[in-house]
Parts: structure tokens; sequence; C-alpha cells
């Protein structure tokens, strides 16, 4: 395909790429342009705004890796085994960003609900969705692992809100020390969030 | 004092306030100087560059939040009453932020770390220093409530860790949504993290 065919496609890819490594508010519409090769009339042509591609990013990358987590979390395996996976596919999206880029990227919903939430809306209640639909995935895996006596006594909505903030948390020092060896410590600590493990590891 | 022997302080204060508010990356010296109602050259008789006035932002804002939290961490009380205070002065601060400037401006540590972490090693290293001495003073806090049998079978460092990392993605919650009622759950779930508690509150 021709450039001008795929240009749409270039820029998404070139925006992506750079929102997850850079702050959103460094990032220009004539940077996002060179680095997909395409003249800056092109991205008006798609994106009325540098706004409106941030939710495209956040969009598509949200059908990705909610595919991921629903894939995981709505299987038939034991909830515990449920989990024990999403984390381990968590901490491969970071091994897979340090080997590929150098750096631990981090969370694109976390880099940008920390930098764009006091002053761009509708960035900032998509991104909101975006974490109560993750809360939701988890909460039902959590009711089923009650219900089938995998553990006892769990508010289900609580748990599954601190397990994506620890989540969070352990992804923040991931990207802090460039070192995805952080997240190790979620399984231990999902464990004691279900009330299963009276100590979290190191 | 005139205008000219406090002029330090106001770049100090001014870049705290922005750098809190907006991300890193977007404020310039420039504006930093309008907001301290200082000229540029004044700006750099001070500090070499934003970077520095970062690091000194970054120390004088630990400075009094590590003054906060070595008082309530290392007083008499039992361990768990000196972690459901810092719970409270953590909320309180996001709070207070929310009534002054209408926005919970979440953790300035947190903020940057998930900003400036692939580009920025002096702001960096410090950074990681800091998540460091907050994870000691929490280790040693659990560590004490180990020994007065508040609690057993923790892993302090993992423990302190994870409470860490709890904080930060609650706070995250709690500037995404605005709302430092966010940070309620904090209790619950670092008595589970504690292996206190099976369930944590919603």
């Amino acid at each position: 395909m021709g450039r001008k065919s795929d240009a749409r496609e270039r820029i998404l890819e070139a925006g992506t790429a750079l929102f997850q490594q850079r702050a959103y508010a460094s990032i220009g519409v004539a940077e996002i342009c060179t680095a997909a090769g395409v003249p800056k009339g092109s991205f008006y042509h798609f994106f009325p705004s540098k706004q409106a591609l941030a939710l495209e990013v956040i969009n598509a990358h949200w059908i990705k890796q909610g595919a991921q987590w629903s894939g995981i979390l709505t299987s038939s395996e034991p909830a515990l085994d449920r989990l024990r996976k999403l984390f381990l596919a968590t901490a491969e999206v970071q091994t897979t960003a340090l080997k590929g880029t150098g750096s631990v990227t981090g969370c694109l919903f976390g880099n940008l609900a920390l930098e764009v939430s006091a002053q761009d809306n509708p960035v900032r209640e998509r991104l909101q969705q975006i974490f109560e639909e993750q809360i939701d995935l988890l909460e039902a895996t959590v009711r089923e692992g009650a219900a089938a006596g995998e553990f006892a006594g769990v508010d289900p909505r609580g748990a599954a809100k601190s397990i994506v903030a620890q989540i969070e948390g352990m992804v923040l020092f991931a990207k802090l020390f460039n070192d995805p060896g952080q997240l190790d410590a979620l399984w231990q600590n999902s464990l004691a969030l279900l009330g299963l493990q009276p100590a979290p590891a190191a």
C-alpha cells in the first residue's frame, strides 16, 4: 500500500509510541507527523486535534488490552489461576517494552491519568471508564472465585479495586526503577488482598 | 522584604505549584518566572536549569512530607494506629488540595515518576531514593508492629512496599476521579496486606 492509504494507521502508531514514551503535554502534532512520515495537513484530515488522536490511541490500546484481560479473566479456570495469568501477562508486556525500547513504558492509562486528569476532560472521562471496566472484569472473577469457594468473606468490588490499584502502584515502581521484576510481588499481594495469605512477598 | 530578596523562594513556590498541577514537560522557565513575578535572568541566577529547580522542589516537598511521615510513623503508638494516622494525613493532603485548587493534585513524586522516568536521570534517581525512604519508614513500623505481636508472619519489606504501591494506586484513582474518598479503602487494604483482614472494603 502507498503512503497515502495507510497514513491514518501510521499516525495512530506514531501517537501510541510517543504517548507511551513521553509526557502527553510535551508531544506536538508536528512531532507526531514527523514520526509517522505524513504531512501536517494529512493529520488534520484524519484527526481534528491531538486530543482526538489521544482518544483513538486510548481506545485502540484498550481494545487490545481489554481483549487480553477478558480472554484471561473469563476463562473456565479457577479464579486464582486467571489472576495469576493476568499478572504474568502484565509483567510480560513490560518486559517486552524493556527489550524493545530499553525502557519499561508503564501503563499508558496510568501515565495519562496522572498527567491529564486536571485539564483534559474527554481523555479523563475515557480513562475513568476504562479503569471501571478493568475493575468490573476483576470483580466478576473475584465473585466467581468466592462462589466456587476459592476464598471467602471478600467484598468483590473492593478487592477488585485494590488489585487494580496494586497493579498501578507496582507498574509505577517498574517504570521508575526500569525493572519489570517489581511486578513479581503482585501475586502475593493479591492473595493477601483476597484474605488468602498472611504475608506479601518482598 | 522586597521582591529581590525573596525571588528564590517565590520561584520555588511557583515551581511547586505548577509541577503539582500540570505535566513537568509542559512547563517552561518563562512560565515559572511569570508565575513567580521575577525576570528570567533572576531564575538563572538561582537555578542553572528547570531540572535543577525540579530537584529542589522535590527535595523541599520530601523534607516536609518526610517529616510528617516520620512524625507519625516513629511515634510510640501501636503500629496499626500509626498506619491509620498516615492514611488519614494522606487523605487530608488531597482534600486540602481539592478545597484550595478545585483539583486533587495527587502525589508529586508519583506524577513525576510516571512522566520523567525514561528521560531525566537525576530526577528519576532522586524519586527512587524517596520511594525507598518511604518504604524504609513503613518497614520499620511493620517490623515494630510484628515484634509487639500486632500481626504475625509478615515480610516487613514486602508489606511496606505493597502499602506504598497501594497508596500510589489509590492516589491515582483519587486524582483521576477528583475524589479524595478513593483513599478510604487504604486502611482495609493495608490490614489485608498485613494478614489481618479477609476482605478489603469497597
